[in-house]
């Protein structure tokens, strides 16, 4: 069948009639355009912490930079890098600079954008077996190498007859779960019983959880947030669950589905997996793990306690985008049982049919997911898992947590501020303490209720007031949240570029802007 | 704030206790891999049309190459590359290969490749406006430039106050369209009308919208897949459907959401849809057109006839990584009413207030789609839209479309085969002619119905026969379909590599397995 080198080093010889056709694999060209874009990816790296972190453009920036219309006539790849850098670098939020600190981080790493480069090239569509092997058989040979990592049980990795399989999103996987949890009990009591199913988070439980089950229709009203508290630093109450399953079922409603987390989004809480799903199990409830976040750490032993009863849930994910180096997206999703997902996910149009598939012999990823098609995503987990190592990779989450311990103990000791909940992971909750505001203020009455409440909202207000100020300058960006009525600002540590002396500087930044604010409102206290 | 540059280009620096922890954006590193990374694709595309189009391999070969856990420490990528050339390579399916005429293409381009490296190299998370300006605006702006060059109405334009959104595939575009769809009805009805909402496609729809349509709760058994013909080449009967919500109204159901198609997978069937829409907005439907194969080649004057209508629905979207250059995922979806998408899809937890969103200037597409998180996804689109330009993208629609023409005529000259259905894109339906079959055995009674029954069975074997021989000589890869009862063969033009020898050649290779199919069933037909 020869070689393809003659066309694709030259590209002219495409002709239609007399109009030459454009090669979009034109080799030369491939390999000059990918020394470009290193060079500029290199280059934005050597000079991300010196851009505003948080961007400061104005809404609608960019229709007066570019033009109007898609160009008639291709352009230059330098004329396009030019206008990334004069307009698309300054609106972007520089998620990979080593002072970014909001919310939580999604890492790149080398390993993936080689790995993204491999998966565009081959541009191959896996969402059955048969149209690319490959695709599949990784994907759950990773899934398990993972597991395995993750100390799963065994039920949960295909070597237990389970399996794992990488959603695009959170959103995704509790939709897939929850689709297989609804339509076991469609199947049993009718369709018309959807109006009457329930499923349980906690006020902590991500918002995409409550999106979810909106999507696959869930009666808004029967969707619980189940209230939580300091007390329980904010971990869902297995009581509480408990009461609100059984008085849902004496209103005539079907309990469904729990969504229980471990490193909630505001203050890492970990609800606690083994009495939750001794709860739900009484229920015959589907019961799923969301550690977006924090799952990644569960690689190093000394974390894995945080997913301790797991061993009883359906299924469990964590993004490995968010901590684990892969970039954007890679959601592992993991079942006990894959054939609840094929029962409600399965699509058998003529067109797809196969004899691997009527074999049963074979994974068909489309079963497992919302959509048909697929990118080779396992490609991503796969070189990060090789070229960096478990040890490092460990290495790589002790560190920042080894940094946000750090900040921590920054914040400890200066005596304006507080750490607001014990720090779980590589999030620092904290906030200035409301004495340090009460004190500024001559001849207010503290101690009594109103001066609670009074303090309470001054307290929020000044704590607003910093994050806004601190990420205005642009030195660093951090993020906030409110939880048990406090406003807390929150300092994520994982930017893979972050060092030691960032986090310092971080803290400088704080302690400025507050040292502005609380003299501007007349403050004097003290400070470490 | 410096540099990163000693720390980057010297990984070692980074030292926790003892240990040294690794930089997984080590730029020296990054600089060397890449180069192989871009060698090793070089001499993938170079060589893949001398791989078997069809992967060879047999289920479960991946786990007896590759170890049964992740390493320890970490590889060097000469190893791992290794590894892909060894094992994955020859489990691929080539969709690159210029000999893949299966399903529809999903295109690479090198426009795409580049953008993947700057969007996984960014790794921005732009799920509102402010966590990364650019990346909302570029979408706006890109969407826009898309919309124009396909002529869709203003209505569906930013700059006419609907709006483009990038979705990563047609099942999400179709399930957040069908939930504003949905909610719209359910706020007026009350959420128990769940159960009495009725979903509109034909028989030849996407298995997605069965899907999406499972997904959101419609009751399976509301969920109408009307009947096609080839009196109408397949395309939706606007008097059937008509006919059909007439009779659901009666039953006390509610008409709820179509999905017209324009280039149905199976046969590229293009739904009427001025008369669909008429019928749809009688009952005050919403209606969504599918384009997702086609609609890439309305960017050309002479298709864009095909969407004629369009200007009547509510929605409209296409997957620009099939046919469009921009590889997976890049499905574009325009509504007229971003604000019923919003409502459906939004979210507002605290940890995401911010005074852009609040200010109301601003999209924040985590309320267009599904999950929070994005990729960069426009930076593809844009790309390839400057790169390329209109002109050559319309070329290179109509190369493949003049090479699919170029097979039509082959199959034609052919007396032994048909084109089944005339070719309205870059897809021919072909098939031995049960004629070749029932002149090959003697004394079987032609022309009665048990004769024509006889026939189109045998002619459904034979060419099922035909096309697994096809593809298990690795030589080209087609799929097939079923419709009418008729088995056809698919020949799908539009791998980026494919050149016309490629289609002589894989006409070659579908007569020379006709000829030994035939000749031993005993057949002396002569052929052109």
């Amino acid at each position: 069948m020869g070689s393809l080198e003659c066309d694709c080093e030259h590209p002219l010889k495409n002709v239609v009639g007399d109009e030459i056709v454009m090669n979009p694999l034109d080799l030369g060209e491939f390999r000059r355009q990918e020394q470009m874009v290193v060079d500029f990816l290199v280059n934005y790296y050597k000079n991300v912490e010196k851009y505003p972190v948080l961007s400061q453009v104005e809404p609608g920036y960019l229709s007066k930079c570019l033009p109007s219309s898609a160009p008639q006539d291709k352009e230059p790849l330098e004329a396009i890098l030019d206008d990334v850098h004069r307009y698309i670098v300054p609106g972007l939020t520089h998620w990979q600079s080593p002072n970014f600190f909001a919310y939580f981080q999604t890492n790149t790493s080398t390993a993936a954008i080689l790995a993204e480069m491999l998966c565009a090239g081959f541009s191959v569509v896996g969402f059955n077996w048969v149209s690319s092997p490959a695709a599949t058989e990784l994907e759950n040979l990773v899934m398990d190498w993972l597991g395995k990592m993750l100390e799963l049980p065994r039920p949960f990795l295909f070597s237990g007859n389970g399996g794992g399989v990488i959603e695009g999103n959170t959103t995704e996987a509790i939709i897939c779960t929850l689709m297989a949890a609804r339509d076991r009990v469609l199947r049993r009591s009718g369709h018309d019983s959807i109006t009457k199913l329930v499923v349980y988070g906690s006020d902590q439980t991500h918002c995409s959880f409550q999106k979810a089950a909106r999507v696959v229709g869930i009666d808004p009203r029967n969707i619980r947030a189940l209230k939580t508290t300091k007390s329980t630093l904010f971990s869902l109450s297995p009581d509480l669950l408990g009461k609100a399953i059984r008085s849902d079922i004496d209103a005539g409603l079907i309990p469904l589905y729990l969504c229980a987390t471990v490193g909630t989004t505001s203050v890492t809480a970990v609800d606690p997996l083994s009495p939750l799903c001794e709860v739900a199990s009484e229920f015959g409830m589907w019961v799923h793990v969301d550690a977006a976040y924090a799952g990644a750490s569960c690689i190093c032993p000394e974390y894995r306690k945080f997913l301790n009863g797991v061993e009883f849930a359906d299924s469990f994910s964590f993004n490995a985008h968010k901590w684990l180096l892969t970039s954007l997206d890679c959601c592992c999703l993991w079942v006990k049982d894959p054939n609840a997902l094929v029962k409600s996910l399965s699509t058998d149009p003529e067109y797809l049919k196969n004899d691997a598939t009527e074999s049963n012999q074979v994974v068909d990823y489309k079963d497992w997911q919302l959509s048909l098609s697929r990118r080779f995503r396992s490609l991503k987990l796969w070189l990060v898992l090789r070229m960096y190592g478990v040890r490092n990779l460990r290495s790589h989450i002790r560190n920042d947590c080894r940094l946000a311990k750090l900040f921590e103990e920054l914040v400890a000791k200066d005596c304006r501020f507080e750490v607001v909940f014990p720090r779980n992971f590589a999030l620092v909750c904290f906030r200035i303490h409301p004495s340090a505001i009460a004190s500024m203020v001559n001849g207010h009455a503290v101690g009594n209720e109103d001066g609670e409440a009074w303090e309470l909202n001054e307290a929020n207000k000044l704590n607003a007031q910093l994050l806004h100020a601190i990420n205005a300058s642009g030195q660093v960006f951090m993020t906030h949240t409110v939880v048990g009525g406090v406003y807390v600002l929150r300092f994520a540590v994982g930017a893979v570029l972050v060092r030691e002396r960032h986090v310092i500087m971080a803290w400088k930044v704080v302690q400025e802007h507050a040292n502005s604010l609380l003299s501007m409102s007349g403050s004097n206290a003290p400070h470490a």
